[in-house]
């Protein structure tokens, strides 16, 4: 937007313009000054200048980001399987067979070991009796009253909503690409609905532009009035090799800026890197285990393995260490 | 957009606003003055203005329209079955053997009866080689070049692409609903690979805001550049009972205008009519024999039933009448 105040400045003196540029706002508050907040700042100047080269219209300045690890935590295990194994033990009670029935009673009982034997069949298990057989409508209020109190286990950020556990510095780097006209997407392999809720509230990003996993729907009529019924059966999963093909289908054109922290979010990247006009592509690599948590390779949750390093490192990838590109990691602690 | 001038208006004297507002520009030119007309702007009108009842946020203003024979005509045939005869045509002297294989052969001799016998399994076969066995980015390269070139068959229209087969009236409404915060979708049964490639220049709705039916991809390696593949499976079909489940997927939220022309677009304006809040439905009848075709409940293309025109009477949606509501039809009568 073109505010009066800006045209004004165009006018003045332009020594005036010099010095207003350089007492500007940081952008990015919470990003230490290095390679990588240049980096950024950079890019973003490049595309969004009119007269440069590298300038890409408004409309195809897409960027896309990962969740779960990128925007917010993802330890020490994801919270939507923790809000999976919440509505399990809430529903128990309708269901006096779970008692006795496998992966159910290994929720009930925080039996892990159970739990981990149950394998992919049990998860999916799992999810058909917590993410289906309601209404989309339903489901979404399950979701948004769950996320409005369930709290992070680990022990350091006991009192903290998950939505409290989101990253300032990307917090910020979202409403920079905003402000220069940026379409801001999230592209996870969580499931879209678990998202949607609040997404909004939470990130600045709307419900149309997320994308993630999904189940199939079905059309029907409840009491005259149309809904579409959560059935348990996927429809799409959206990681690694897929998570193109869900850009794809959701937003037609590759990202020009491009952000994840795995090795799920590598195809991402490299469609990114293959638009063939300038490309910006990050990963946020966790190195905090003071403030956040310290992984890598060996982490079952958000790999990052050195294979990705080797990518990342050919490809002229940006690599966020946490622990020293970052100033701040929760908004809380700016309180 | 706030621009100077209009923050200038805010001050002048109220006289001033009042004539101005009168002798303001007609949003909907095309449109003739008549109820349709009235009530889309009454509605427009209304979900903008803050200190109204019926006020909602720039975020949630949501438009969705089908495409054939709402946003361009559809007659004689979809478009994009022509496409895909052009393609056999085109691809032909690579296949000798589909001068014997039905249902290219039939394809091959425009002999309609033939086609028709080889019904749903045929139709699939001809998706197959056309629409299938190529990149997404080659995909878009042929249809760009398809589009830029291809007649409408009509005798009285044949110098036209289908491209200026749109209707004015409908580009003016988006338009006026993106003037006015509104994020506007094109929601079809159509590929939405067909559709991209000309949607943001023809209707100035970008590729992140079409949904449609889609085929498979796959991601895989060319030259180590990555590619989308495009897979002879059906993924979705966007439409009847299933619009609603593209839009849920696309989306996210229901739409709070929503416009089509046929049964196929029902379940489409019911969801949209079903957020319980301000909405408006809106139908396009094929009326006006002379500018454009005329056609009903007796169509297989476009189908107009009885039973929806019933429904639209009893739910309160807007059936425009483009004899007697649209001025001009297509932008070429401005020229």
């Amino acid at each position: 937007m073109v505010s009066c105040n800006q045209k004004t400045e165009t006018k003045v003196d332009k020594t005036v313009t010099t010095i207003e540029n350089a007492i500007k706002p940081d952008p990015l508050p919470s990003w230490n000054d290095g390679d990588n907040k240049k980096a950024i700042i950079e890019f973003v100047e490049a595309v969004t200048n009119k007269d440069g080269g590298d300038f890409i219209p408004a409309i195809d300045r897409i960027a896309t980001f990962d969740n779960d690890g990128t925007l917010w935590s993802e330890k020490p295990v994801y919270s939507q399987l923790l809000f999976a194994f919440d509505r399990i033990k809430t529903l128990a009670p309708e269901h006096p067979e779970w008692k006795t029935k496998q992966p159910f009673k290994a929720v009930l009982e925080n039996d892990e070991k159970a739990l981990m034997a149950s394998g992919e069949k049990g998860l999916l298990e799992i999810i058909a009796v917590t993410h289906a057989g309601m209404s989309t409508t339903d489901f979404e209020t399950i979701v948004t009253n769950w996320i409005a109190t369930a709290k992070q286990p680990d022990p350091r950020f006991k009192d903290r909503l998950f939505t409290e556990m989101i990253f300032q510095p990307m917090l910020e780097l979202m409403e920079y690409l905003r402000a220069n006209d940026f379409e801001v997407f999230i592209v996870s392999g969580g499931g879209i609905e678990f998202m949607r809720p609040w997404t909004e509230k939470t990130y600045g990003v709307p419900t149309q532009n997320v994308v993630g996993s999904s189940i199939k729907v079905s059309y029907e009529y409840n009491d005259g009035k149309p809904v579409l019924m959560r059935l348990p059966a996927v429809a799409f999963i959206d990681d690694k090799d897929t998570k193109p093909a869900g850009i794809n289908s959701h937003i037609g054109k590759k990202p020009i800026l491009a952000f994840g922290n795995s090795t799920g979010d590598q195809e991402m990247l490299e469609w990114s890197q293959s638009a063939g006009i300038k490309t910006f592509q990050g990963l946020v690599h966790h190195t905090d285990a003071a403030r956040e948590w310290a992984y890598g390779p060996d982490s079952k949750i958000g790999t990052f393995s050195d294979a990705l390093m080797t990518k990342a490192n050919s490809s002229g990838w940006n690599v966020i260490d946490m622990k020293t590109d970052w100033k701040v990691i929760f908004p809380h602690e700016l309180k």
